[in-house]
């Protein structure tokens, strides 16, 4: 199996002024094509720093993809300094002047001068063109090893890399690679574990777990020598997976629990309605973060106040007195009243304290309530964080909100 | 200047399945200390890469910082090989036993016998207490070196490299840095530029402009040998780059637009309401992500149809009809309405198209209307971003109806 590195260059990043988004992109592609990403380095625009990144890599990495530091300033050093490190001379390529002048006739404007040194490329090597700028990428092979160098942006370096970096490093894609993810909820990642322990040991297809934001996940990867075959491998497994986790599985490949339940929905042509208080407005918002929620999310009521839950959904002041705000009662009668106002099949609340402090009456952060409303059925589930982070207790909870409508609907609705 | 050197540990990461947030945050934050971070390095969860990184790291820097691969399971080998790669010993510290035993009692479950192994601590050394998950931090120091070991989630590194890591580290800081950002909405990064363009072209205290999601920022950053000094130096800078910018200016070092808001609002004992059609929760999820919101945030209504526009807020039905849903008209009367039945001092909407698609009318997605009603005042404002980015559009719309409320307390209210 080829191994690859990237080496990304630019102060930027180590000054954290910018989010390194490109090595995770280029990631996710190399695996696709079998290729062991095994490493990334990240250097500032330092030539000594970044001579000793590309010689080490090139040492020991059949492929490195170097991104960044391309620019016309004085500061961006990785053509020549890279190019060196793998013994390639550089010349001016009279196509690519051509190229950048035309892209700064295109804008109205003449080229600066100092442009002129995007315009140099690797005697022997082979030229990307850059659609979306003006520095073109490279690439290099010598002895088995090969070097590509491509521009920092994303939106230039990602069409590059499609377009003409994928077919100049076939040669070293690995048998192909089929990957999905098991999304589990309601169960920690190490009780996951712990059941598919002898899983977890086996090589190919492997299973690993992790976790995320109050949800453990398994993914499992196999390697064949075609792309059915490499499905055929999964398939037992995911299985074997999900007979052993039951109910906590709530997706296979799912982005997440807002896009399962929308699918869910819009799948059995039902409509939701949201009663919030600590998420407050967080569920509507994952709900139409899907394109096409319309169709399904109706209305969602933000009620803050406890008199703004009487007041709009109607739960009973005697409710609120007796049991206070964040209570089982509460949240179920939230549920109902949102779905009896809104004329929607199903109603969701989430009622509790999100922290980082605990409220008046001593209950702690992270104690919330969640309910479902639907015909002839109605659950609340009460969720146990214990946690003072704000944005995680109220992510989770509105998770196990929307997981509530998952279950629903499996169950009955099939 | 002390030399630090972030290494992140984690297949998921080579894999492309997760973005490294972890080191962007980590080279700010160690930015601000004035130490300089000269590498970034990734490998996966391998002993012999993993032992070769650390040992090449803290070779060559004063302070390595690695995160990931502190969880329960057999594939976590961070806390064994980095340790070891730095000469110290692990034994079992029963204080964090009982931490991660009480976390899980407060969570109602027992502890999975896997979650022993995260209680081991070198000795000798420091250990930072996780107070949002189990693994603990841990910190060495030896030779004037310095090793510190970070859980991986965000949510959990993050406060404590905040509460624990700083402290620990302080003696490696550079000379004081004070730095402070001037945020501005609605003025383009490039035109904001060229307004201070002077300015950033000096030394000591810089000024440098950058973008973030609809806003336009300057960072104003003083090197001294004290924090007075420090502070000093970049007091008149900032007065001046308030008297060119003016009215764009929305806060100094507010983190963002709803802090600002939500810090007028109280000031001024004002609650405001919220009618939403396509932010779809995101501004109540926004106000109330500030701690203390609940005593100016009142009732939040999300009506995605139009027909609960007409019944939630009492949008005209010939409004809806001769004007659209995506108008100044109908943007003015939600606001209107939020307000009316909220009982709220300040309602505010918004309307438009999220994105990715155009709507049926041919309106295009980036086309949004805010509003903003309130005692004698009423306001609307067209948002255009020419962009078909759903997440983009909702988050920029948000803030530009949030910013109304500023624009009206500081000129109404003082």
């Amino acid at each position: 199996m080829a191994v690859c590195e990237i080496l990304s260059v630019g102060t930027e990043i180590l000054l954290g002024d910018i989010l390194n988004t490109n090595t995770r992109f280029l990631s996710e592609e190399l695996a696709k094509l079998g290729i062991s990403v095994l490493r990334h380095t990240t250097v500032g625009d330092n030539p000594e720093r970044l001579r000793e990144a590309a010689s080490t890599a090139l040492g020991r990495s059949d492929i490195v993809i170097a991104t960044g530091g391309l620019g016309p300033t004085a500061d961006d050093i990785t053509r020549e300094i890279c190019c060196d490190a793998f013994g390639f001379e550089l010349v001016v390529d009279e196509e690519i002047v051509e190229d950048i002048r035309s892209y700064f006739r295109r804008k109205g404007t003449d080229m600066p001068e100092t442009n002129l040194r995007q315009a140099y490329v690797p005697v022997g090597g082979a030229v990307f063109r850059n659609e979306n700028g003006t520095a073109p990428g490279l690439g290099m092979k010598k002895n088995g090893k090969c070097l590509v160098i491509l521009p920092g942006p994303p939106y230039e370096m990602a069409p590059m890399y499609k377009k003409s970096v994928v077919p100049f490093i076939k040669e070293y894609a690995g048998g192909i690679i089929a990957s999905h993810t098991v999304r589990t909820m309601k169960i920690g990642e190490s009780a996951m574990a712990e059941i598919c322990a002898d899983m977890l040991e086996k090589a190919n297809p492997t299973v690993a777990p992790y976790a995320k934001m109050g949800e453990a996940l398994l993914r499992v990867t196999a390697k064949a020598d075609s792309e059915e075959a490499a499905e055929e491998m999964c398939k037992p497994v995911i299985e074997e997976i999900k007979r052993r986790l039951g109910g906590y599985v709530y997706g296979i490949d799912s982005e997440n629990i807002e896009g399962r339940v929308v699918e869910l929905l819009k799948k059995n042509k039902l409509s939701i309605a949201t009663a919030e208080s600590c998420t407050a407005g967080y569920i509507p918002k994952r709900i139409t973060d899907v394109p096409g929620a319309s169709s399904v999310f109706e209305y969602g009521a933000v009620t803050y106040s406890n008199a703004a839950k009487e007041k709009v959904l109607g739960v009973k002041h005697s409710t609120l007195e007796e049991f206070g705000a964040v209570s089982s009662e509460t949240a179920l009668e939230m549920a109902a009243g949102i779905r009896r106002i809104s004329g929607a099949d199903i109603g969701i609340s989430v009622t509790g304290i999100a922290g980082p402090e605990s409220d008046e009456s001593g209950k702690p952060a992270g104690l919330i309530y969640v309910a479902i409303d639907a015909e002839d059925y109605s659950e609340c589930e009460k969720v146990e964080t214990a946690r003072n982070d704000r944005e995680y207790n109220r992510y989770v909870s509105a998770s196990r909100a929307l997981n509530l409508v998952r279950i629903y609907i499996e169950q009955k609705r099939g």
